[in-house]
């Protein structure tokens, strides 16, 4: 049983439950997703109190992926569920998070701390007492774990685990039980903000690693930068930017990268994924003979089926924890500190121009008379003429995920997709969190792209986006199924097919109103290019559902790669 | 690397996915839940081989409650989903399903063992080569866990898994890679039936027991039967229903042992959950000097907040792995062979009789001029009335779980609920299974009562029951929110309020259509007789949703006691 601290011994006495919600604004959080039940509600009386809002989300899995859609966008997140029925069901969203270092605060209200030391027989329980086992199975899905049972070191544990959440850009797992969310703590704590800051290189040996970067860099003959999504994560976009602009060196992204760069910018190239590259892509880099590899995750849907042909002899790879050049690896040296080096010293570099990226339509695919249809190589450079500035795009697994490849963003879009946990159902619920997000810091609009298999995953999470008044544009693909799968067995099979819905239907069931959303129907690319031209959708003053029909058979170039190479490795003896 | 078995040493090569699913078949699967994945692909190509229907769950958990419901009708249930991200999104159903004994087989399709060897950077791994971590996390919600890594042991772990699976009534875990799907193994083990009996009690010892019971229960005053879900779950009705008979004894059931009795019987008195129990309940049990308690499992919500008055002095408790009699316990003896033997050897004993159950709506609750509201009190004794034999029933965790402890089910009524892991959203997928089942099994009805806080959970699957032509009778009890919370904490509190939906535009949303499928909104007592008289209504003919309009302020008693007693424990310093 914990003890009591003597309010009289506290110079600041706040609840515990106050000291967290106010070190999460403190670091940025606005709105709080979750699931209220009967261990947490207590806790979620602090909410408002602390200037929080309370989304209130239909489900768990679909709170979690909200929180790692408003975490893309905010910078971190907070997810409050209950004890084992709530927790449990957003697992594979903490997963995805954990996956791809999305930094989520995942508070549960458990139990209080005396029904668990008794042992008793409660709701939400195993029935055998033991009241270890769900956290047992967030450990392995969280970077740090603080279980609040003692108000004596309540507050150093939520410091410490929204901190370590920060700087590791991963999830991390709170309990609040019951009987501790009213224990008093030092509130005089929160008058110091939270260091959040790594701390840095240690000098000499950044320094030796610059200058190795710097020899083969200043040596290279035509040197280009490939940027991943952990320079994102990883928050070292502005060095990034500072050495593509310094360098002018030719600059793509793997698609895990896609939103990390201005794709504006005269050296950006495009997509680099193996085999799956956009246009003149993969030619130009993996005849570079020296590759500077920025937060590079090299899984087999960013590298579509491991068709990556870039040699470790000619790359440099920067990453969160260490450095490597060529062979020679750096372990403990963070890529921020030497990139910023890199660019204070770099000198004259041998520029060999690359591919442009742009959203021009082949002109197969152009012809409006002839071909109705609307494809996927028509509609994702279509997608990216009509993007604007600072929008925010979020893609599903499946046909979506790819076909983004073929489109170039203007300037400051972010880019939300999950190429490597790659659950489906999952962009619903980040649609949510990063329209909210995008509510909560002006009007950026938020976009999503998802097929109709993976939407009815998680589709009741559009009600919470009107309940809230988020205004994202929502393109439903309906293609009749997984086409993703159906790429890689079973085409024609049963199981790849999914029951119809009238999915425009869905606005005015979940409460939708001509006031604050509007639905549409296209069929034909004519009827696309006018909903594209169309001032009012265009503007996002309300939610808008469309609904995108197109060939279950048609898939991306690169989905199909990748899905060919996927079947491969399955089978492989 | 496993070894593959050369295909002439079997005597009746099958792939290992074949042989799977016919011992699937054997134990009396049909339908297989659960939702595609490229890492099950190719195993699903074997449902239809073997004679399974595979369902197509529109998610995982879904698809989790639904194996649950269906498990709880047929015996035994499976169900399929992919390795990560697949797999984490039931952990809840399948936790519920271990808390309250239902045997489901998880199968889970995973990368190859070549790909988990070589530690490659696939999606839907964590990124860190660690394929163990997923299975780490239903270890401990598993009975048994089977890894079909190698072909020379895979049929021997199947048939393991399956038969734990049955015996111990709890989920199993297994895991099926790509490359083993269609790797030989011996056929000719399928001539021969998997046992899936227990071995008996050792004799002298059960002798003993049942010697011991019997003294007591020939001595004692007023004896009575309570029956408990565990009777249910460890198969052991038909000795239970003999003892009712032969003893002539008053039997009551616990809330989570609803369904379990034949309740038309004479000396059927009704449900016993301490203060929570039925009229002339509590008082009847509570003052008997015997009490036969069978299957028992004291949870709270299945007590009414722990508000037992019974003394262990006072009981005897058959359990599927001990008996005990007041404090002497008697590990490893099974309820089963011990009752077999009392009922045999059973004299005359001393019988008091005790309440007995009805339907009566209590005289203040009758008024329709007076009261037009449509209340508990009025409706679960109302719905006892109405509903015929045979039905099967199903109550969500809030109102409906606790309005039902005032049903009297006709005979052969099967009732499910989770009053125990208590998941809000369980009772919508636990219907498409049921419903399944009960479609396979003859034409039984099946009923659900779900609150919209809970139904907005799980909604989707209403989907999956008019794709797959299930005829539900659905009660949605739209009553603004999570009436159950708000009786714990936070009454007005907006987090425990929802997204207002239009319930019933859900269905030809989801595909239903004037063919199979009906709604009705109810908002009066009057409404509400006149569907219970309506023959069509009552024949099931398609699939029925009934929107139930009910206050939010009203709320059965047994759970505003329930409710009181959890705010009381989640508040105790």
């Amino acid at each position: 049983m914990a003890l009591d601290i003597r309010t009289s011994e506290l110079k600041e006495p706040v609840d515990v439950a106050e000291y967290l919600f106010r070190r999460l604004h403190e670091v940025g959080v606005r709105g709080v997703h979750g699931v209220p039940g009967d261990y947490n509600l207590v806790a979620l009386d602090y909410v408002p109190k602390t200037g929080l809002n309370w989304v209130g989300n239909v489900n768990e899995l679909n709170a979690g992926y909200a929180a790692d859609g408003y975490a893309r966008i905010k910078g971190i997140s907070a997810v409050v569920t209950t004890f084992g029925v709530g927790e449990l069901s957003l697992l594979n969203a903490i997963a995805g998070a954990y996956s791809e270092f999305v930094p989520i605060v995942h508070i549960v209200g458990t139990p209080s701390t005396l029904s668990q030391k008794d042992g008793m027989l409660l709701h939400h329980t195993l029935g055998n007492g033991n009241f270890e086992v769900f956290s047992e199975m967030s450990k392995n899905i969280s970077c740090a774990m603080a279980k609040l049972n003692d108000p004596h070191e309540a507050a150093t544990l939520i410091d410490n685990a929204i901190r370590e959440c920060w700087v590791q850009s991963r999830p991390v797992y709170i309990t609040l039980p019951t009987d501790m969310v009213q224990k008093k703590v030092e509130g005089e704590r929160l008058k110091k903000p939270l260091d959040l800051d790594h701390p840095p290189n240690q000098s000499e040996k950044e320094d030796y690693v610059v200058d190795v970067v710097l020899k083969y860099l200043h040596a290279a003959k035509n040197p280009v930068i490939l940027v991943d999504a952990c320079a994102q994560r990883h928050r070292v976009l502005d060095e990034v930017h500072a050495l593509i602009e310094k360098s002018n060196l030719p600059t793509f992204v793997a698609p895990m990268g896609k939103g990390a760069v201005d794709e504006t910018l005269p050296n950006y190239g495009g997509v680099y994924a193996g085999d799956g590259s956009n246009e003149g892509v993969r030619d130009r880099v993996e005849s570079s003979d020296l590759i500077l590899s920025i937060g590079a995750i090299k899984s087999d849907f960013n590298t579509a089926g491991f068709t990556y042909r870039i040699s470790q002899l000619s790359t440099i790879d920067f990453h969160s924890d260490y450095v490597r050049v060529k062979y020679s690896e750096y372990p403990g040296v963070r890529m921020q500190g030497v990139l910023k080096k890199v660019v204070a010293k770099m000198g004259k570099l041998n520029v060999q121009p690359g591919p442009t990226a742009s959203n021009n339509i082949a002109h197969e695919d152009k012809g409006m008379s002839n071909n109705e249809v609307i494809s996927h190589d028509w509609l994702w450079p279509r997608v990216g003429q009509w993007l604007q500035p600072d929008d925010i795009v979020i893609t599903e697994t499946g046909t979506a995920n790819f076909g983004i490849w073929e489109t170039k963003f203007p300037k400051g879009v972010s880019a939300l997709s999950q190429v490597l946990w790659g659950s489906i159902g999952y962009s619903v619920g980040a649609c949510q969190g990063a329209a909210l997000a995008a509510k909560e810091t002006g009007n950026r609009r938020t976009i999503l792209f998802v097929g109709d298999g993976s939407f009815e995953l998680t589709a009741q999470e559009v009600s919470t986006m009107i309940r809230q008044g988020l205004k994202p544009i929502i393109f439903l693909i309906n293609n009749e199924g997984y086409t993703i799968e159906r790429y890689i067995h079973g085409f024609d099979a049963p199981y790849n097919d999914i029951a119809q819905w009238n999915y425009t239907d869905l606005i005015p069931t979940f409460g939708g109103t001509p006031d604050n959303s509007k639905t549409y129907r296209v069929k034909t690319k004519q009827e696309a290019e006018d909903l594209f031209n169309d001032g009012e959708f265009a503007a996002a003053g309300k939610l808008q559902f469309v609904e995108l029909f197109m060939p279950k058979e048609d898939a991306p170039k690169a989905l199909k790669l990748t899905a060919k190479a996927s079947a491969e490795n399955n089978a492989k003896q």
